[in-house]
């Protein structure tokens, strides 16, 4: 009789990829579970879009909007809808058509609708595009640091090394920039592309300036490299939109990532990209970054995309307009966040905070350090959760920071929150300052 | 003023990825675009569905059952059932206690709801896996060889190298899979885990007979190797049901590859994989699964798994029940098929075939050079499309030999196909037989 201890494993966690175990990987598992274990904490920590105006009829509805465009519009037989919606599909998605339109209207980008990829996300476009340019252990690619953890994560996926750029206070420092693409060609490596979120980034809040945006078109030109631009706030700005780089962009720099996430439903995980760039061979980047699609995912699921579909269809296609109400629910979020925040911190006591006029995100500093464990103390103690700005910075940075995030917040719980919030901050600060506050 | 060439390129081709020039790759972008260059020809091509019993309606329903299921049977507030379904949400998914049921009823396979993975396609759940096990350049995974295509594209991404195995008559041989072992092993290299379709396998239709299915699992463990044991066709099978290798498994050696584009819809685009092995920090395979999934598409769309999961609550998660009538079409199919090739192809011309008991796939020896300038000439001139075999063998073999699928034949149609393909292969074989033939 053979005896088995009970803590007999079956695959050494040494033995698996190496990305399992490297830090950034490791923060979304452990945000996460910091949220399950803590239900009750008010959340300054996710990058979700309020549920406000979410109704499962409208699932129903879009599906059915789009069904009826498949017969009419498209003059599609029932048996021809119903393959189109039900059985494998293209590669390279079935809205494809929709986004295009959705493009011209909302951001004035022109492109074919063959330069465009529906993908389950806008993290699956972020990987194809990745697997595709990490070529040789020659290829870095450059990130506007802090990143979106989701970038650093689907780089470690492919080896592609990430190199920071410093964002400063325009979102992007241009003359880091160039140090890092000079830095990294004498070492023999070759800069494939920037990514950068150009309008009210994740996680700073940060939009660059117009005249920064033809810089860096400028610049990825004169450099040869790509511009990776990932853009899915860029309908709660606050302000005037700006141009995207890709409405900018006259020579096939820029390839876009986009999502539908937070301007219609998560929960249809549908995102694209449009890479219109030409291959030597005479295909498109598009039809090489479905390759790897069909590998990944085979296609989007033509029931998800239907229900984007559909909801693009009922709009006119313009979500910036179907998306008023939203803006206006985050542009309120803001103000009250940041009066909440001018309340409870009065200068003179190194709480400070940068104020984006839109967007989901702002960041506080403070004169204390800012980590896992923090956090694990304000979730517990305190009854609030936030995300330390480190996350965002694999090679340093943001220890005295953390994000706070406004898309979920409400006016019942927001002066709760913040209460809670000044409360831990109170208490490091007399930790700190032990001469000001005797005892 | 600049003159710029029209023929100008943004990017080299040998700039990207290696996978995008590897044959593996080109070949499904092939095959899709001759099936399309060719719409009026008769497909023995295509490895989807048979689409009778396709409803768009049924999308409603399925949806609606699983609402009210949330509603009811997890009595979830109706903001918590339009969370679930409409915002981000668990990596791991939203359906696995279903899909664990479902396993338990229809291939007695026991395992614990969190080591079930719900991904996007089984192609995601390969990827996943693949991602996992390619640590180091000494890995190889060995797969019984004629292959599934989309193993062979996920593994060119994760760049883990793929040994062929032969299949031989019963659909493994055992004494080449030791013989491949130690050749990996003697070259310092770390055969990871074997990948191969016991029931019914795409493309040769074979099954394992029980007594293999013991000595795989009773190598594995001799041997300290995984198997990927895909399943997509095991209720198609003819038969009486054989067990999974994941049934017999009692080592947890086996990781299952489950799909439900042929037993419920493909455009949902669900499927997922069951990795309950243990690894050395206490997680589980699927956890760590699930941290590669939130980098490759963050979750799978709870909009689509709710249709799966109302499809499963609709038939008491038995899906085998739920396919008895497809089961029978493809068994017709399969009648269908078989006696037209014999009544075609009287013996002694050196035109034979198997004959698989069910399944989507069976395949064609002939005594000339199959290729795709073959497939070409068939699809323009003769009207029938098939798949050459040599696409399932990157490593060579498969050249006398065509896949034909089943899944989609009809008996208004299958005579005319066959009918035309009896005149390309009558033709090759006056061409290669001139003796026969004078002239």
């Amino acid at each position: 009789m053979t005896v088995q201890t009970p803590t007999r494993h079956d695959l050494s966690l040494d033995d698996l990829h190496g990305s399992l175990t490297d830090p950034a990987m490791s923060a979304m598992n452990l945000l996460n579970e910091i949220s399950m274990r803590y239900p009750a904490a008010i959340s300054f920590a996710a990058g979700r879009p309020a549920e406000d105006f979410f109704d499962v009829a409208d699932v129903h509805e879009y599906l059915g909007v789009f069904h009826d465009h498949l017969r009419t519009a498209r003059g599609l037989t029932e048996q021809e809808a119903r393959r189109l919606l039900l059985q494998y599909g293209r590669t390279k998605g079935i809205i494809h058509d929709l986004v295009r339109e959705h493009l011209r209207i909302d951001e004035d980008i022109h492109v074919p609708a063959e330069s465009i990829v529906v993908t389950v996300g806008c993290q699956e476009a972020m990987f194809l595009v990745l697997r595709a340019l990490a070529t040789s252990p020659q290829d870095v690619l450059l990130a506007v640091s802090p990143t979106y953890v989701g970038l650093t994560g689907a780089a470690l996926l492919t080896g592609l090394p990430v190199w920071p750029v410093r964002g400063g206070d325009e979102g992007l420092d241009l003359a880091d920039l160039r140090a890092q693409i000079g830095r990294a060609r004498s070492r023999g490596l070759r800069p494939r592309a920037l990514y950068l979120v150009p309008d009210s980034a994740n996680p700073t809040g940060a939009s660059l300036p117009p005249r920064l945006r033809q810089e860096v078109l400028d610049l990825a030109s004169e450099e040869d490299f790509l511009l990776l631009e990932d853009n899915p706030y860029g309908f709660f700005g606050g302000g005037e939109p700006l141009p995207t780089l890709k409405a900018m962009d006259t020579e096939r720099r820029v390839v876009y990532l986009g999502s539908f996430a937070k301007t219609a439903l998560p929960g249809a995980r549908i995102g694209y990209v449009v890479a219109d760039q030409r291959i030597s061979d005479g295909s498109l980047l598009a039809d090489r970054l479905a390759m790897i699609k069909s590998m990944t995912t085979v296609n989007t699921s033509p029931i998800a995309q239907a229900v984007i579909g559909g909801a693009l269809l009922k709009h006119g296609c313009s979500l910036r307009a179907a998306n008023l109400r939203q803006a206006a629910l985050y542009r309120r979020n803001l103000r009250l966040v940041l009066d909440g925040l001018a309340e409870r911190f009065p200068p003179g006591h190194g709480v400070t905070w940068n104020t984006p006029p839109g967007g989901f995100f702002l960041v506080v500093t403070v004169p204390f350090q800012v980590d896992d464990e923090l956090l694990e103390h304000s979730a517990s103690h305190h009854g609030v959760i936030w995300t330390p700005m480190s996350h965002f910075c694999p090679d340093g940075g943001g220890e005295r920071q953390l994000r706070l995030s406004l898309s979920q917040v409400t006016p019942e719980t927001v002066g709760q929150g913040l209460d809670r919030l000044a409360a831990l901050i109170g208490e490091r600060l007399r930790q700190v300052s032990p001469a000001t506050c005797p005892g």
